[in-house]
């Protein structure tokens, strides 16, 4: 039975803990670990056991999920001195759903092949909301063998499992979210100040506009923000950009060319540098209603 | 009863005739003139009567719509030596249904309220395909209550009609459309490149992110298109580039910096100069591929 696998889980950050609690309440056997240890308290309260290292999470499991902040992180918990390299046992599959670099994820996937453990990368998307309610959308690069092997375990965290293709793709799809994000957060800034600036009832534009091309979740979720130039949490700005930044490198590796991606980029490091950087996403309006001399 | 006011549609384009043919099936008494004559006979065939010149049209109506390409158009129409404002009888509504200046509408819904001709700027959103099947979205400008003299009449053209504010606002609204038209359809065009120079399978792609922060109406129907490099129209690129030149005109008067609009104006103008004019809109993706060496 899947239902007592045991899965070890490292990273009980915003998104690390729920994700944890949702494979305890699946009936999952769950060791925990994280750098600063006093994280594992609660999840230990709510039934997991607790690993003084990757390593010994790793050597408890059969499955390591790693959710740490970044690329050097996620080297770290696996190929560290204490990492789950040296716990993790022959065909122990390892899903990274940390958001972290296309490329690096590829030298580490190889690494561990060369000791049979497998490796999945699968970032999400859906925010801390989505991390609690079981939500999350995610995007898996890697053998489809070896997301069959987890996939149930994946639906106790979110209900969007799609496997794009080999290693690195899941991260690349994340990176091609995050630029679309930009993009489309831009497009309804730079339209909501037009009519904010006009004078217009932005009620009435977002209605009359968002059934038709012009619409996006942008639009629906997040123009409210914008109108009402208050930016509660959702999506923390600081987090897109660092998103972003792997985007923009994998996109510059690849040869491809982002204008719109590289200017919103730009946009946010203005805006964290005059302390926006932990509100929502939207508050990139701040920039365009700065610009056209709204309150901002 | 509503059902027998004459209608008067001036300018038979893509746009203007299915909308008389709709007028006409909903039991409107409709006149119909055309600069080049020889578009008044399809209508006159399906029951609508021809008028010689606006200022005809407008002398057997008690509504006039117009329906025509470009400012210039409706000042000719509406103010020029054989226009509306000869014929209108006072009380007459004018309701201009065309994309164009909404500071040039305000002048000009000035110059008919001194005659006691009512006007409502109500440019659409939904293409052919929405002016065909009655489906358009009409964001309206002008008082509520001219308004609630034709809304009866654009319920047989539209199925969302949105009171916007004053004269002016519906044309306003409309370039906020097409603003974020631009910027969203753009923000796809960027990820979709970059998942293509990936090389992933961007069918999984699409529905990995589609669902989620980064989707939109452009996401989800027009990036088969920049997959497939074939761009069936849709929306004229060309005219969207007309409608967001009076958004960009708009945007300086009001003094709002849209560097992305500004941006894919820029594109679609070097699209248009290698011939590409006459495709959909979402063959703004081939700026994006030609910079990263795919095929455009």
């Amino acid at each position: 039975m899947t239902g007592v696998m045991p899965v070890a889980l490292i990273g009980l950050g915003t998104m690390g803990a729920p994700m944890a609690l949702n494979l305890l309440k699946a009936g999952y056997s769950v060791i925990v670990h994280n750098r600063t240890r006093d994280r594992e308290i609660p999840l230990a309260a709510a039934g997991a056991q607790r690993a003084e290292s990757p390593q010994a999470a790793a050597a408890a499991a059969t499955v390591v999920i790693t959710c740490v902040s970044d690329t050097p992180d996620v080297e770290s918990v696996l190929l560290g001195e204490q990492g789950v390299i040296h716990g993790a046992a022959v065909g122990t599959v390892v899903v990274d759903m940390s958001t972290i670099s296309p490329t690096a994820t590829q030298r580490m996937a190889a690494v561990l092949a060369e000791r049979d453990i497998a490796f999945l990368d699968a970032p999400v998307s859906g925010g801390s909301e989505g991390a609690k309610n079981g939500t999350l959308s995610i995007m898996v690069g890697g053998t489809a063998a070896d997301l069959e092997r987890v996939r149930p375990l994946l639906s106790a965290l979110g209900n969007t499992i799609t496997h794009i293709g080999p290693t690195g793709s899941g991260q690349l799809t994340k990176a091609i979210n995050q630029i679309i994000v930009a993009g489309t957060y831009w497009a309804v800034a730079e339209g909501m100040t037009l009519g904010m600036k006009a004078g217009l009832d932005m009620e009435q534009v977002v209605q009359a506009v968002g059934s038709g091309a012009a619409g996006s979740w942008s639009l629906t979720h997040r123009s409210g923000n914008m109108i009402a130039n208050e930016y509660p949490l959702g999506f923390r700005m600081r987090l897109h950009q660092k998103d972003l930044k792997i985007a923009l490198d994998a996109a510059r590796e690849l040869g491809v060319t982002v204008p719109m991606a590289t200017y919103v980029d730009q946009i946010e490091t203005g805006l964290i540098a005059q302390g926006y950087g932990d509100e929502d996403l939207s508050a990139i309006v701040r920039s365009v209603r700065q610009q056209a001399g709204l309150e901002f």
